[in-house]
């Protein structure tokens, strides 16, 4: 197995605690009771829409805390991001709370990107016993700093994905794989192994077609992980991706057909589940670094604690761009890393 | 040791390349000899200041790996960040290399934050054997993002900092710590051990005061690495902090001064050495995710090679802060991560 292979760990990480808080469009959409926590003001009691996510970031984080009964001096260290610029939602919501910090920047990816980083830090320092990866998003911090301000009301393109308002926490908790995992707040779901994601530039230059430019990227993730297993997507209770949208999730059935590689029903996509689109304009979908943490750690997680899934690949999906590198001719890159997550 | 102490890495890190590249103001410093390559326009090939840190980011790494002998199979994470919007320089300038990618945002302490999360990367998955680290940083994308376009000519504070047009790219090897390390491109230099930054939030406002935002983390750092090895500064030859600056050097020494700690002649600063005072309007000092790392790689590593230093802490500093969330009324938050450096 080499280093550009699939990545396995010498501990036992194991998820203990999650928790998820959304906003008003996400609270309506069918997954709405999932989630922990909504705020139907979307303003998580801050006056601006950029301060907004810094309230929404330190509920969700304070909230898988709350529940696990833990406090800050019980995480080992935090890895944390969003889209704002700098990432400055992250730092400003967690620097109260004193925990040793890695800041992360993956786009919409940086769920995923967050708990295999923190899943190789826990097996890379025997210290180490737990780690929290925190991620959230704003439709309005999103919305006026990529696109347009949302009192602009700007026509949408059906390609368009909406940013969701949401955010979502996983505690991980590592001990030796011959010892049994003294966490009391063990929620039997291990993180099993990890493919971190390639950049893949498509040439997709469209800030409202997302969906185009990260599918490339979520094929590629998986063709090299079934090439390796040897397994296929019939090996697994779900395959799902966050957050490729309708759009995205079509192209990488049309990308992955060509490699003989068929998801079928087992296919989710959070960007697609969050939002219904015969109730919700919603366009392709929802996006952002919040969607996949709060899909996951609000729905997909518990369907796995209640053992209706035992094996789930989850993929996050980042397109990295920025609006002045699209004005100066830039494309808009994609990256996928994958998570394997199973009943422990 | 608490998790929340210094971590150890299982594997015998070590540095297996490097390599350095600057803009014009940065050669004609006291340390431009030292730097693997300069472009004196400080345009890398590019038409936009935005870009021409996407050609710096891609010259340096391809040196790196070109020194060594590498090629980009022979990399299994590529861990990068940047100050531009989404990190978007990164993604850009290294997505034609295919390495699996971690993307960063620790504002200036990227450098360190990521080779302390490759060191843990690679003591947490056997399979691992090499992982690069790279930083840019470019004065011009910098200055017209954060502050104001070059052309305006605007009137700087005398505790304003530089933005470096510079970066700087290590590759990491590792092998376990019973076997020999069988890298031929072995450079000597160990990465021992690292202490993870807490976020400090000491109500900072000012842009154009950097340094004042960054050393309350440094000095948290430093005093909890004492505290915890029992050690104190003369046990090393340097103590290289990046990018504090002028100012805030002499902030942390105030600061450290209280908990009885003197750093004395063994500190030096990447901000502080970058540029000559006499000679150079670079007011504080440099800064920027390529400072640190071009004086690491260009002038720190050579030292510990010949010899000359054998124990090195070396701590790199961010200060977390975007312009909206400044005109929001938020503070710039600092962050220190540390990592010690000690001949094998």
């Amino acid at each position: 197995m080499s280093g550009r292979g699939i990545l396995r760990f010498p501990r036992d990480v194991r998820v203990s605690g999650r928790a998820s808080a959304v906003g008003r469009e996400e609270y309506r959409g069918p997954l709405g009771a999932c989630f922990d926590f909504h705020d139907e003001s979307d303003r998580f009691g801050a006056s601006t829409w950029e301060t907004a996510e810094e309230g929404l970031g330190g509920v969700v984080f304070n909230l898988a805390l709350n529940r696990a009964g833990l406090g800050y001096d019980d995480v080992d260290l935090l890895f944390a991001g969003d889209l704002q610029n700098q990432c400055v939602a992250s730092s400003d919501a967690y620097a109260p709370f004193g925990i040793p910090f890695f800041g992360l920047y993956g786009a919409c990816s940086t769920f995923v990107e967050g708990i295999l980083c923190a899943a190789l830090a826990l097996s890379g320092c025997p210290a180490l016993a737990r780690a929290a990866v925190v991620t959230t998003s704003h439709n309005g911090a999103a919305e006026r700093q990529f696109r347009l301000p949302l009192e602009y009301g700007g026509q949408r393109t059906p390609t368009a994905q909406w940013t969701a308002t949401a955010g979502g926490c996983v505690l991980l908790s590592a001990a030796e794989k011959d010892a049994q995992n003294g966490e009391k707040t063990d929620h039997g779901v291990r993180v099993s192994a990890g493919l971190p994601g390639r950049m893949v530039d498509a040439g997709i230059t469209d800030a409202a077609n997302m969906g185009a430019a990260m599918a490339p990227a979520a094929a590629d993730t998986l063709a090299r992980y079934f090439a390796e297993t040897g397994e296929n997507p019939a090996d697994y209770d779900r395959i799902v991706t966050g957050d490729l949208g309708r759009e995205g999730s079509a192209i990488l059935a049309d990308l992955l057909a060509v490699r003989h590689v068929s998801l079928g029903t087992r296919h989710r996509d959070c960007g697609a589940m969050l939002y219904d689109p015969a109730r919700q304009d919603c366009h392709a979908g929802g996006s952002g670094c919040g969607c996949v943490a709060a899909v996951t750690s609000g729905a997909l997680l518990p369907e796995m604690e209640s053992g209706r899934f035992s094996r789930v690949l989850l993929l996050a999906t980042g397109a990295l761009m920025s609006p002045s590198s699209l004005l100066q001719g830039g494309h808009i890159v994609g990256v996928a890393p994958l998570v394997l997550l199973e009943r422990a």
